[in-house]
């Protein structure tokens, strides 16, 4: 997948190459995934975001042709004169400063530019195509919030059944499946909201219906592959597979995952190791978990610099701002997922170049 | 960077390309860096790795030639026999289960074959080149213990001096600059080792002389590049960058790094971001931590399967194995490091391509 | 560069990244050499392509941003009707058949889907930013057409002059620098079109202002790079750098070019290595030639089967085709030129990553 | 694949990676296609090269293991003083000037270093492992020799018969299936070495049994793949694919390959596309043609100039060298050719990731 687009720019999208051919897919498609990342309620930023799916090529009578899918949406017109007011004082968390410096100032810094949160839509678009192609296979990718300020899900989090997962997710404006844990973090938002200030959160995707053997040894790892993707996305800072930095206080007899055979499949009890042994998928659910930072946009002010003069400076950010950023991020990360597996998916020769051979 | 070798073939190496020409390199540089992954100490496997390194190629009157560096161990003779009567009752916590199904039993299962930690030498031995190339440009790597078990280093983890830490780090034998906990974290070891268990651990790496700007926007950002290469090394199974996973219970306003003006550069306070923003270095030291699973070869007999007859099957691993594999991963983790950040110093022209312009 | 689109979908298009931020860049520079591409005369296809560039993103200010550039052209509607009755029928010389089998009959044949000779123009349009970056280093690209059919250019190929190529075979509608023989190739193209028939071309390209030192050895090599660049170009067949082919039939004192000090610059005399030795340029003009296949779609009958019955079948190819698709292919070999030699300028940090430095 | 090693140092040798697992292969497979390059008559170089090939890793049980295989040839001792004496004055024809100007005089220039003809026993190497895998898959490449200085093999050149061409060429010293032509090239190259110059060749290649649709559209067509690989060939300085530079002259009516049914497949009449449509592989023999420069070694003395003084010096080559390195390169087109197509063909997913399914 290629992402285009800047943040104040006309249009954001993606291209999709190496999706096979014969696959149904729709504008309906993307659509649908499109507006799960919608900032359609109170939590999420004042920036109207209506955005309508154009699939431009890559199909032809409802399937895929094997060319490259480009999809797009457009930008409308947004108030850039913060932006162009603020040019030389780099708002803090933000890529302002780092971006100026790399690029010499000729990037467009008006919301961010290519750097802007508005790229994950792009990322969202690419993960619908992946999703569609690995539903088809029987697999099936849950992202769910864990975690959003001081309010944390507890309990074992790794063997709950991800249908249940999605499903409680779903009724939840935070996607948090614990729904009285979902009511407290609503609350912990609207506090923020009210202080001018935003909070972070911990997400957790599960995948199910992995055949073994996925991945590849050392370099091409499920787990690179994956964390590489989750680090691009933009705000996340962490990840860990299975029990992952719960690992470093364990002992080895506790951490192994024993073999067993269940209904003449081998499995393994617990899954601390996320589904993955050796880089390579082994059958149990893949687990994984992100920290996403809380949003750098906030309303009060902060202490900078300016670029010119190389002096202190104070600077206030205007306008509504997602107040957790981490709420708008579940359907990326799940997107992510869905892009690096069905890829995998298919240099691993599990999924066909061209499908309903 | 290409590796090679299985545990149990004739060499393990590793090929470099695109380093530098005119770079002074040695084959002591590169068996001092390989030297710190030795298990020389009473607390490591039994396994003796009398490991020398030969440079093949590459270099020329003592200094790089532009061309392909290979580097090469040689595997001394090893008993297999273990390995052979156990071919086909994996062993938790192994690759042996997924590579056998991956490769249909095909590949080379003994020592964990191409799966095995003694990859890592590779690592280590490209890693020392890596390193070399930045310390001429000023940039040093430093990985320390933070975590063994129950012990843990506390207080705040990203402000020290990357000199002294490397000092008194190197003065423990668990790579643990805080010496007190050094010791306990020995003690912990020694307890492992009398019941036969392993230990997980938790280290930490500091770059410090990074120029801003290195990385790039969304799909190569620096955490990405360096995320992919910390979970391609067996046994790590979670990275987190800067503050990581306590930035989902941060606010905004603590999270966010104030810029401000330090002796006319530009520094953040504190560094909650790790020294990355939207991907790219800001300046600031970069750090930070990844997960290492407890070594999974443990003395005491263990639940698994048997893939021929697909019944369980109880398992009892011979030999020593070293009790805590993340203390030899500590030089894993800087060389891999030192390979990524050497490369997007190349791509974003901070190092020429032909030193000594 | 990514190409998309289709022959009959929406849009063609390519995305851009990698180009250096600062560079000036207006879709006037794009539109310009697209027109280039145009089949405006008598001598090229019914088909009224009155393309107008649209530059999405990727510039601010009239300048590059770092970021990825998207250019996009609208396809018209064209009647698909021809192919929807003839989708059985593989035309000979097109990719009907391949397609069709390796996509299942999935791909959108229609006009040739993603491997119509339109793709082209998305070429076109990458080059053009391509060579707007080279130009400010003081690199001239000029393709030239050498043959048509019959018609052929004779005489010393190599040693001519950039800029008076340029200027003749602008002046040319085939783009024959010999305008004499320019004459003659209309001539033969028009007797081509009386008789629904179609012709071959060859086209060389001249390469000035390279630097030493561009390209590196064995698998990224200059001749490589752009071998397969040029064999990606729908219709070519055939690449030579050089004396190319004449070096058969040379011997070693003929064909090595011996060293000589010009006004103070090493040049060599004659030129039969094309600019390149040992992969990386040498400083001399890159010359290179491409072989262009006839336009397979003629008016003619001809033989080709049932894909369904596996029988036998003719094919008349109705509408209007261009008699001559090298004469279009001019452009399109200068500009995957220039993005092959921007790309390797960029990674040998003979052009900066951000320009006005 | 990735090639290793210097003319004048320890090793040169390959990793192969990607290999499926379960292939069976014997230090004998690469052996026995490394003695194919050997210089061992009269006709070749005075540089002995008794290789034996050691092939350390990737195999168990006289199969492949699925990780990366190792395959390595010592250097022995050479004399460098010729090369340390003329340092500073650059072969003609060869890349010492370049080289130096690249890596600033860092590069081993003894014996061209990283550039010599040398490395191409890596490249054969790695195509023995190619071949093999293909010859299980039906799959036969077969390169000949067209053409030495003058003599060239007349009549319809694509539409031998593989086997019979294989079977012809192994009785010629030159690789010529033409015998009567043969005898004058070895007659042709006898005179060349008595004059102490050398000469140029052309080599053809035959692939039979491939499938229809291997290759991607575009950037990864079977053309571009393999122009790109041949022209990493040292002294490779064309490509031509079916009727290539011939079809400049060809009319449509001509140049078209008509399709046809024969014995229920679909085949093409002639072949004038050599077995590519769309950049997608059609099922007929895939073939194509290189030119190789002439040796440019040669004894007599040759016009060059001082790197240091910047001022024009003599050059006197000494030692016996190849007359036609054409002769050498008929194994390393075959090889090259097996390596791309092999990837080719897994990435189409026609040979599985495990063989034995």
């Amino acid at each position: 997948m290629t992402l285009f687009g800047e943040s104040h720019g006309k249009v954001v999208g993606t291209i999709v190459e190496g999706c096979p051919a014969g696959l149904p897919l729709g504008q309906e498609d993307i659509q649908r995934e499109l507006d799960r990342r919608k900032p359609g309620h109170q939590l999420a930023s004042g920036r109207r975001e209506t955005d309508r799916v154009s699939l431009f090529d890559g199909t032809f009578n409802g399937k895929t042709t094997g060319g490259p899918l480009v999809v797009v949406i457009g930008n409308e017109d947004v108030d850039s004169s913060w932006y162009l007011k603020n040019q030389y004082v780099p708002r803090p968390g933000h890529s302002d400063y780092t971006a100026f410096e790399k690029y010499h100032g000729f990037n467009d810094f008006r919301g961010g530019g290519f750097f802007s949160g508005r790229m994950t839509a792009g990322m969202v678009m690419a993960g619908a195509v992946g999703k569609k192609l690995l539903s088809l296979h029987g697999i099936r990718i849950t992202a769910h919030m864990l975690q959003i300020g001081c309010v944390e899900v507890e309990g074992k989090k790794n063997s709950q059944d991800p249908a249940r997962l999605a499903e409680f997710a779903s009724q939840s404006p935070v996607s948090c499946a614990d729904l009285e844990k979902s009511g407290l973090m609503v609350a912990e938002i609207e506090r923020a909201i009210s202080a001018g200030d935003s909070l972070g959160g911990k997400i957790e995707c599960v995948v199910t219906g992995l055949p073994v053997g996925v991945g590849e040894p050392l370099f091409d790892s499920t787990e690179s592959v994956i964390a590489h993707a989750m680090l691009s996305i933009p705000a996340v800072k962490a990840i860990e597979f299975g029990s992952g930095f719960s690992l470093c206080g364990m002992k080895g007899s506790e951490a192994n995952d024993a073999f067993q055979v269940e209904d003449g499949r081998i499995t393994t009890k617990p899954n601390n190791s996320g589904g993955v042994l050796g880089g390579i998928t082994n059958g149990m659910p893949l687990v994984f978990r992100v920290a996403v930072k809380p949003t750098p946009s906030i309303g009060m002010p902060q202490k900078s610099v300016d670029l010119r003069t190389r002096e202190d400076a104070e600077l206030r950010i205007e306008g509504r701002h997602d107040p957790c950023i981490a709420v708008r991020a579940v359907p990326v990360v799940e997107a992510m997922a869905a892009v690096c597996i069905a890829d995998l998916m298919i240099i691993a020769q599990k999924i066909p170049r061209t499908l309903g051979d």
